[in-house]
């Protein structure tokens, strides 16, 4: 059917045509649909919607969309039912709880990647993967269809060292201390870290505060082979770009399949060129992951998946009942992870954690006792050398002091209302009570605790302290602390379980 | 957050504001998540994106979701986070594959109605159920959800029949005559029907080339109070509304699951005020229902789920290895149908469905012999008589004749290459012939055949002809019948089975 181009101004998330509901009638299209318009380039778009926005006999295309085809104003093109991609049969093979080949799961990559599927397939898509799951192998297909869809980093030399967290646990700034170490024992480690999704601050919320984390491929593969190490963040790169689009469908359902999470994580570190990766698994209450039995089940899968990609993984389940550190937020994490890397003595699990995490890297690279020898590279001075190098290699001040990334001007001391023991810090409500005080968006906001789990409390003593930029967001941060108190008071006796209680 | 409304001329097809990053950061929300924006109503919105479109500190609103929530142009709102509704809580239950009480079916229903839930959500909702299923008794309360959040129709008197074709198979024109037949007999058949979805002509597609077929509810009460019955078409009326926009996201997944399908059925005619119903379920291959055994797990389902929503229920399994007697498309349809009402001798099967399915309603009424009472009450002129009641209080010409009913100008005869039997007759090929001929918006376009399927044909028989209302698609149909040749003419060796063939 002969239709004429009207372009507008509407930018929809999913770049679509819209037809009059006549028009659809004649094609024998419906919303939904795709079609093949003629013109410069055989494309093919989907059909938005149709109706009295759009007259009779034009197609209206957005101006984007426009562009992307070459598509002009008054043109006359014609425009005909086209098939849905191929990879939608493999959508509802997966939905039939079937298998995918290699073949299928590369061209469903593609089609996500370029735009052929729409939110509503790629919806199912994530909800079937979630139901009916991958077997390891498909996984493992998975995985390099993802990376290979992107750029891939090849070094020079090898091997080549990736240390990942995965996450869920507030304050967690070790990365920038464990790079240090493993980049200051001559290991290559090229560490591209996340911003904050859900979280209140992620690695790059806080190391952005002190130097660029914004370097793209040909800059990190430079500074790792020159320094040993990066901290950047991976957006700033096209590494298994799938993942990011995938997200924006995850994040509304709430869900991160297995087999997305798994591919998700591995094909990035395959396109950073990563040999070998040490993965950081935070376990605890209010976590992403619970029980130690779950750590394991992750860790399982994590090493089979390398086993069949080509990569050499370990991992470290690690304490997270309560947030890692002192400080939660940019400022505030940043200080204290440069402070500990300048050698303040500070009482912080930071350290052991850093220092236990490198040590496995610095293992498997063949450095024996390793946890000792990472703490030996951190007391001497020489990692807080490595890292200052990265830093000005980002960008960052040759001068750069810990005591610059300072708090935000307003903020509230939380007192303990009775004496006792920290019997919890609750993860989650921490986040809730950092992200009302404006992180990590806000540089400034966060919590510093003044106690600890299992520390003892007297009533008056101050808990801990929120910052924020602006009088506004610590008003809204103490009320979210009123409501989700982060922190757990009690006396010995925590609980009397009497006959009548019991019963 | 405070930010300005910006009113803009996009629509989407999710009711979404535009935030830019920046401020989206602040807020705390991310592509997906809900907002609560201040004014004159308390209302929640979805946050459509947020880009370079929107300027930092507004908020981009599109002209009928201002008009909606009475923003006006320049107004300052405060924006905040707002939680998803309770019923996305409930999809992941089901994606858990845990059942879901009557009040989370009820809001569920709801929140797709009000358009609170996005089509990610909805996406994610069918597939679960498409994987995960429902019991019967979710089923039940589904279907009561689905009619109840609709318009319900109360008859005045009771029974009040219905009947209900499960579709798929082409050229099914009985249900004018089904309701003519059991009308003459003094019940009740308040009858609605759909349009094609993927089909090549509906029952609403052919019975509009003669009445009027959207009737609005009180209308369609009285008629059937008056005359007995009704041809309309359901989509006039708030019947079970919330299913059309479930459709919407069905129709391009490709998927109808059971607990969706079942509910939709019945919900409509629950809500048409149905206390008993007969269901064809046309069986053969190409269409919906392929096997004896599979309609008889459809018809269970249905006498189940009428037995918890209080509807008598009963079921004909329906031959439909081949067409419905001879015509395809509406003109053609329309002509048969009537045709046979005027009393004229057909060769037809449609005269034998229709009395046995109007048969099954007779006796399920008390009227003993059923198919020999609707086929006495057709032979006599009764059927036709209450027919041309219906169709002039549906605004038909009372001097109709199915002569008025003439195929399109431009035609072409298919005819058989050597001669044999009519060994198949593919209903999807006939479809896809019948829909490339422009049926069902072009009333003209269609197929009439000459042979059906066993019938003797010599070479150079016509074996039928295609219709259509202009010369392009004329050939275009020609065409597809050459790709998908509809009929299959072998001898009455169809194939030699050899010791060479079958090894």
């Amino acid at each position: 059917m002969k239709l004429t181009v009207r372009i507008h101004d509407v930018d929809i998330s999913e770049p679509g045509v819209l037809i009059h509901d006549d028009d659809c009638a004649q094609i024998g299209v419906q919303e939904g649909d795709r079609v093949k318009v003629s013109g410069s380039t055989q494309a093919v778009l989907l059909v938005g919607r149709s109706d009295t926005l759009i007259d009779l006999g034009h197609i209206g295309v957005p101006g984007k969309v426009a562009q992307k085809y070459n598509f002009k104003d008054g043109d006359e093109v014609s425009v005909v039912f086209a098939s849905k991609p191929d990879s939608v049969r493999s959508i509802r093979k997966k939905m039939d709880g079937e298998r995918l080949d290699k073949e299928e799961i590369r061209a469903l990559v593609e089609d996500i990647l370029e735009n052929r599927l729409t939110k509503i397939e790629i919806s199912a898509w994530l909800t079937a993967l979630y139901i009916n799951g991958m077997d390891i192998d498909e996984i493992a297909d998975f995985t390099v269809a993802m990376a290979e869809t992107g750029d891939v980093i090849k070094f020079d030399r090898g091997p080549v060292f990736d240390f990942h967290s995965l996450g869920g646990v507030p304050g967690n700034k070790v990365t920038p201390i464990v790079v240090s170490i493993v980049a200051a024992a001559g290991i290559m480690i090229p560490k591209t870290s996340s911003r904050a999704i859900s979280s209140a601050c992620g690695t790059s919320d806080f190391v952005e505060t002190f130097c660029d984390v914004e370097i793209d491929a040909d800059r990190l593969k430079e500074i790792t082979q020159d320094i040993g190490g990066v901290f950047s963040w991976g957006g700033s790169m096209n590494l298994a770009p799938v993942d990011d689009l995938v997200i924006k469908v995850e994040h509304p359902l709430g869900i991160n399949p297995r087999a997305q999470m798994l591919a998700s994580i591995m094909s990035k570190k395959l396109a950073i060129g990563a040999t070998h990766l040490v993965v950081d698994i935070p376990t605890g209450a209010g976590t992403k992951v619970q029980t130690i039995e779950e750590a394991k089940r992750y860790a399982k899968d994590l090493m089979d998946l390398g086993e069949r990609i080509g990569m050499h993984v370990e991992c470290a389940i690690t304490y997270a009942d309560q947030p890692v550190g002192y400080a939660v937020g940019p400022n505030l994490e940043a200080r204290e992870c440069i402070s500990i890397l300048e050698g303040n003595k500070h009482p912080s699990a930071v350290v052991e954690k850093a220092c236990d995490c490198a040590g496995i890297i610095l293992e498997v690279a063949g450095i024996p006792n390793g946890a000792a020898k990472a703490r030996e590279i951190l007391d001497s001075g020489e990692a807080y050398r490595k890292f200052m190098e990265i830093v000005v290699a980002q960008g960052g001040r040759p001068d750069l002091r810990s005591e610059d990334l300072q708090p935000g001007k307003y903020s509230y001391d939380v007192v303990s209302p009775k004496s006792g023991y920290v019997h919890a810090i609750r993860n989650k409500d921490v986040v809730s009570v950092a992200k009302a005080a404006g992180a990590p968006a806000d540089k400034g906001a966060g919590i510093l605790f003044s106690k600890k789990k299992g520390q003892r409390v007297e009533a008056g003593d101050v808990l801990f302290t929120i910052y924020a930029d602006n009088e506004a967001k610590l008003k809204r941060a103490r009320d979210a602390a009123v409501r989700y108190p982060p922190m757990e008071i009690e006396g010995m006796l925590i609980k009397r379980v009497s006959p009548l209680t019991a019963r």
